[in-house]
């Protein structure tokens, strides 16, 4: 166990201040590039190499994008930051007392720590039933459920029995937010434009995608006109909505719902819930029902003043009263708002508190299909699509790829072809 | 068990001759396209749902092309041909009595047989070796072996242990083949140019790629003064070569030789040799050393008219007694030449044996470092590797996405950024 920091310049001490960021998702990074002419040193720890750009993470799922299309290395997002050493390894608690992030292999000291380790799905005390219904937060997670619907599409084409067909021809997808919405969507255009084509014995009429939520309308962060919007747009692209059904079991032949009756599935997507990271355990911080470290306005856990917990690792009200989203513009917000403390700390000025900036909320449905709120106005179809579309392209900053993903769109509007359909790991 | 063939056009039976193809590689596939207005009904059997672009698998391994860009889905590709079903299975036996292919679900029976599988690479009896020394022929292997690479470089960086620092930082190619060739120098370059300054405490001069070559030279299938130019290219990329040198076992810290030297190493990629697809077995024919099948000059194996064994599976010296290489240009001919006999077959037609026509020999080095054999003349160099870029990229034919690998490839020139540098599988 040695002091990083004092190897932050080829073994030289710096002397400076050390700031740790845990996690490079929106939060960590942005905390990260906001410190990039401070005079602190900055190490930037995650267990992945890369940052992932989770809003288009289901298009990866769907076949849409590759999964270098959307996640970049976090070392060269800050290559050219003099200020920051990025370590591989996984954090596995926090040492508040000596000021230590314990990771797999050392103690890395600290002077100010930001913790944005994000959410992972939930299934709310069932874990048994991942294995039947992967979520959707990584992009093993976005390869194998892509490898199960282009699969239960191959083995329903060579399948001679008729309700297994069926059954191979029937995709689940549990949860009504964006991503439960966005899934359906874009497997209801897989199966009825894109793949259909392809196969001689799948009659697309046989395809169905069941979308179960145990709420009483879907997209609940949207304005009400907005959910029928979205539920109308599913429906029209032959999606079928299953409200106030909750999920009672899981297994590999279908899924069991609360009002008795069951779906038989070979692919269950879960959408369900999320998680927050185990932040709150490592802190020894009380967490809301999530998981979520209850922080204050300032974003620190109690009597923690050198911690910060950003993104969806945090529950936060902020200074006027506004719950924050767990979306990635809050999580930028609160990573630079992270950054900007510790500048005032080191001055030792007193920051102010978080306060959260609302500039619009969108969720995508399928082609030409969307909905968007931004507070004074709404849009829904086809320009809440576009203006989805234009602002997820330009967010992949630091995505020397963009263009290339751009391109891959338009292609992918014009041919109604998706580029990654590929099965990949398994046996095969 | 039912038959296959009946089920061609929904249901009902063509009547007309079954072509069943096993194995959608260049072979298969040229085959198949070539029957494209034939009056026959082919089915296309593979184990895997894309067809895979060999020659640039090494890209996708050292993180320069995702999967998505080499692969395609085979239906997609031969999706406007109406005579053709493609069926995604494994194949486990020819039943050459009854005329049927079987697979692990049915019986498939055929008038015609065209086998093109493919080879793996072999590990000359020693196959406990493959674990730590993956060989290149299949998509999960590439990613493995980027996951292999990259994690190195990372456990590099975080490593305090000077001797580990060092094995981590020594990678190992076994084989100096074209793909240990375009390994060994996509290696170098990655170590030396593309990452190099994204880390803090690497040193690109500790970085070693030893690439190691039981024979006496490198590209054997070369003319010797550009087996001798292609050993200085990659002597300049900073490539260590070790001729003359076998290896006696690869384990997980390391890779012994012949001359009782040691190589300590986190990484070993092996291409070192291939072993044919186990067709020999299936059909009870003669195979050679490597596992292929031995057969005429009319590729097929002895006593077996209507059965064709083309590209890398087959053993065969071409009607003008020339060796047929294991190049994807030698069997796209073999497959179109077993299509065109099929129909001369028909006909009551004799076919002629087949003729292989050599249109040059190339292989990659690393940026602007290439040779190429085109009989009378040769190249090597800047020109060499041009012709090879635009050659492969020209015959990615089939793949929506040519002109995304062509800008990717410019930028990456312009750049040397690899956009593929994802660490995903494993634990993470």
């Amino acid at each position: 166990m040695t002091d990083l920091q004092t190897q932050q310049r080829d073994g030289r001490p710096s002397g400076r201040p050390h700031v740790v960021i845990i996690g490079a998702g929106f939060g960590g990074l942005s905390a990260a590039k906001a410190l990039r002419h401070a005079p602190v040193d900055v190490t930037l720890v995650d267990r992945r190499n890369y940052h992932l750009f989770q809003p288009l993470l289901y298009q990866v799922a769907t076949a849409g994008l590759s999964p270098a299309q959307i996640a970049s290395p976090i070392r060269r997002i800050v290559s050219g930051q003099k200020n920051i050493a990025v370590l591989m390894e996984k954090v596995v608690g926090v040492d508040k007392e000596r000021r230590e992030v314990v990771t797999s292999g050392r103690r890395i000291p600290y002077d100010y720590l930001v913790i944005g380790t994000g959410a992972r799905h939930a299934y709310f005390g069932n874990d048994q039933w991942e294995q039947f219904a992967p979520g959707l937060k990584k992009i093993d997670e976005a390869t194998e459920i892509r490898r199960r619907i282009l699969l239960a599409f191959e083995k329903a084409e060579a399948s001679q029995d008729e309700s297994e067909r069926q059954r191979l021809l029937t995709f689940v997808v549990v949860g009504g937010g964006p991503t439960g919405v966005e899934m359906a969507g874009a497997i209801a255009e897989l199966a009825h434009r894109t793949i259909i084509a392809d196969f001689r014995h799948i009659n697309p009429a046989e395809t169905k995608i069941i979308l179960v939520e145990a709420g009483s309308r879907i997209l609940t962060s949207f304005p009400e006109h907005l959910s029928a919007s979205a539920a109308r747009q599913l429906a029209k692209l032959g999606v079928t909505l299953k409200m106030e059904t909750a999920v009672t079991s899981c297994d590999v032949q279908g899924i069991a719902l609360k009002d008795g009756s069951r779906i038989e599935t070979a692919t269950i997507i879960w959408a369900a819930g999320v998680m927050a990271s185990p932040a709150g355990k490592w802190l020894d911080a009380p967490s809301d029902r999530a998981g979520r470290v209850m922080v204050d306005a300032m974003l620190h856990p109690p009597g923690a003043d050198n911690i910060f917990v950003v993104g969806d690792t945090a529950a936060v009200t902020d200074a006027n009263g506004i719950v924050v989203p767990g979306v990635a513009p809050a999580a930028k917000q609160m990573g630079h708002y992270a950054a900007r403390s510790i500048l005032a700390l080191l001055k030792d000025e007193k920051p102010r508190p978080f306060s959260y900036r609302n500039y619009g909320n969108l969720a995508t449905i399928g082609r030409k299909s969307a909905v968007a709120d931004f507070g004074r106005f709404t849009l829904s179809g086809f320009l809440a699509w576009l203006t989805w579309g234009f602002a997820h392209i330009w967010f992949l900053i630091g995505f020397r790829n963009r263009l290339i993903v751009f391109l891959d769109w338009i292609m992918a509007y014009v041919t109604f072809e998706r580029g990654a359909r590929l099965i990949t790991g398994g046996e095969n």
